[in-house]
């Protein structure tokens, strides 16, 4: 049964009789009805009432309704208003802008407007490389998107891709104290997502890619790469990866096994999967074998498209053709990013001693966490109610930081697999063990461990 | 001469002897070099001598080089370092991107990120209209040049044009309010920049296009009104008509004459010129001349262009066809956004008695200020450093904040005849006098003037 949440938290405006009990009595009712009280405000208050705020989390919209429902049918009590915390806090937006410097006086504005800031211009216009000196290009980000690939969610389109790619840009400063915009684009046309990435460059020290579908994704940040003179990063691909490799390596310690000598089945032949696969041999990895829909990838039958075919030659030495359940007799790692319930406990039940799960679909893993977790030695997800959460912002807040560093003008493998070791390397030999085997993404450590490798690699 | 400026401030460290008298000589040889002392602090002190660091107003690079030439003259006195406030100033750029909530906890997270923001997602994929209420796009402007006419530089392309911009963005946050993004296009194609900014549309409540050069700029600007639905403004071309539209109102008021009879001479038929005059007709003025290099344009002699040839189809009625210095005799007002210098006081004496001069060429006006002021009972320019400065950053500010609050989906040219009827509105019938026909730059009641009467045209 799904469980209130953090998530959906709504403050509920009730007015009841100015009695001794009235209160007590909403509150109770609204823990009866499943819902988390978390907070109770009186707003006013008179002889005859009260105006009561409860907060609480609930667990959908239709919990909610069912909450007021019940409310309403206690006597002398009426619900005003339902106020739902999470749209409050996306009213407006989540960012701003604002000025490093204030412009309050004709001082001010003589050094930041005109007439001194065309001898920064002319600076710049004589030394291009002044720009990231001179400029916000020295920490600035585009988080870039075409709204089709958003969340689980699919084509939503650019518009209501834009509170994602809002959060987004909180975290990269929260977390990186980087400089972060939301481009969403209202084009999917590869050529035009290229040519209007690279026109925006100039004010950009770097680029990430995030929630545009495949196989558009791979062309496009391909080509930027070449293209461009500053690092381009698709966060679905290079991100999951980085946070795979990294819970992978602290797993294969917990059940002390090697990475060149380990079976890993992967679930899922698509961006992250593929790049999964990459930055997994990068580390050493020998034996893979990977799944798409239609079985396992063979390089003895290729399909045309590139990225499936790299990974069929580069995968499956052992020409397996069996179906993903059979693929996983005897396997020590199981990394799933394809879709929900696909596998049973029994299925991972059939691996090898000391089995690794990793199974990141979203919200629904590809086989039941606690159900695999009955034979599996360490089981991660991709959320946030369940030990070893893979998420993404332990890597690109970090990645960045030090991309934007050093002036770093690509991104390579290298940097991508230190990035992966540091983020491991943050769990202390003390601290891991099954239900820990990745740093939450609040550890303070983790960003500055990950920047603290690729200044390192970068500055090479 | 050219005077010392605090567009060119620099900061000395100089290393003196531990004497008494020490600091004063250094001193009183910067202020005898010419430079404007603004700050003399000790950065160490030692037996033997000490390191004070001089701010001072200094004219510009070689009058920053003979000061230093002049103190290493001095016995025991070391220029150890010479550093340019205005550079500093722009180091690492000057606006920066923060968030409004901090993400400090799990809670803060799944409403700012997922799993919560996928409600917000969904709500503005089922009702586009929901992304002016929870995305940032309701206070958004995007501040869009390609860097081709950059303040008086030209062409110096759009990585030399980024300070401009962000300093525009500043403008926008510490005058209305508004959160303004640079986007510095490197291209300077017309239709691909026309598709750029279409495609870069969902993020934006507004677009104010900045130093395109002619006549791209007017084609671009069509275009994209046509095109989009959000209010897209060039401030080059309208900014520029809504101050001078103010200063000549008031100018008026002044030698108390009527808009609609006084013989107005505009040089220049670019962007400026052409919006200066189509704004002027609006407020009701009827006897216009414009003038371009060529001489006075007139119905009977079209070009060929279709922004010139509308200039010359509703202006010159008298059918005028002398050179701008005769075109001048007997005038009551002159608008120049042309080049400096091509006029003379005595000039400027033929015009008839109280007469108005707005020299708006920057940095040098059409004639020198102090000259026309010998006959000219009202004189006006873009310079900070004489009276009544026509400054755009008196309108785009206060506009875009009433744009913005009313989700306006155009600009009329009604707002901004309002726009301009209210700066000048803010100038009380007691403070107005020949020398003060405009507000300063940082009078606050300025934008929120601007803004109510901008909101009051556009919910009509």
């Amino acid at each position: 049964m799904a469980l209130p949440s953090p998530s959906y938290t709504i403050t509920l405006r009730v007015e009841v009789p100015a009695s001794q009990r009235a209160t007590s009595t909403v509150v109770g009712a609204i823990a009866d009805a499943g819902a988390a009280v978390t907070g109770v405000d009186i707003a006013h208050s008179t002889h005859e009432g009260l105006v009561v705020d409860v907060t609480c989390d609930a667990v959908d919209a239709g919990h909610s309704e069912r909450i007021v429902a019940t409310l309403d049918t206690l006597p002398g009590v009426r619900v005003a208003k339902v106020s739902d915390s999470t749209f409050l806090m996306h009213l407006g937006g989540k960012i701003e802008v604002t000025t490093k410097t204030p412009i309050k006086t004709r001082r001010d504005l003589s050094r930041a407007y005109t007439p001194g800031v065309a001898r920064v211009c002319q600076a710049i216009a004589k030394n291009p490389e002044d720009a990231r000196r001179l400029t916000i290009k020295r920490n600035t980000v585009a988080v870039v998107t075409d709204g089709t690939a958003v969340l689980g969610l699919g084509d939503i389109g650019p518009a209501a891709a834009l509170p994602v790619m809002e959060g987004k840009a909180a975290l990269f400063k929260e977390f990186g104290g980087v400089d972060a915009w939301p481009v969403c684009l209202d084009t999917t046309d590869t050529e035009e997502i290229i040519r209007i990435v690279k026109a925006l460059a100039p004010v950009y020290g770097g680029v990430n890619l995030e929630d545009i579908a495949a196989p558009r994704c791979f062309e496009i940040e391909a080509r930027l790469r070449e293209e461009l003179d500053i690092p381009v990063f698709h966060d679905d691909q290079h991100g999951t990866a980085i946070v795979v490799l990294a819970a992978l390596i602290n797993s294969l310690k917990v059940v002390d096994k090697k990475l060149s000598e380990v079976r890993i089945v992967v679930s899922g032949v698509g961006a992250a999967g593929n790049a999964i696969i990459r930055l997994l041999k990068a580390q050493g990895a020998q034996h893979v074998v990977a799944f798409g829909r239609g079985g396992a990838l063979r390089a003895g039958e290729l399909s045309g498209d590139v990225h499936r075919d790299w990974i069929a030659r580069n995968t499956n030495a052992e020409d397996f053709t069996g179906t993903l359940a059979e693929g996983l007799r005897g396997a020590d790692v199981f990394v799933g990013v394809s879709a929900g319930n696909i596998l049973t406990g029994a299925d991972v039940a059939q691996m090898a001693d000391g089995a690794v799960v990793l199974a990141l679909a979203n919200p629904t893993p590809e086989v039941d966490p606690i159900a695999a977790g009955e034979t599996a030695a360490v089981v991660a997800t991709g959320r946030s109610d369940y030990p070893n959460q893979i998420n993404n912002v332990l890597a690109f807040p970090g990645l960045f930081r030090g991309l934007l560093d050093t002036g770093a003008t690509e991104i390579t493998t290298e940097m991508l697999r230190v990035a992966a070791v540091a983020i491991a390397g943050v769990v202390g030999e003390d601290e891991l063990n099954s239900s820990f085997i990745i740093p939450g993404v609040f550890d303070p450590r983790v960003a500055e461990a990950v920047a603290d490798a690729v200044r390192h690699v970068s500055a090479k």
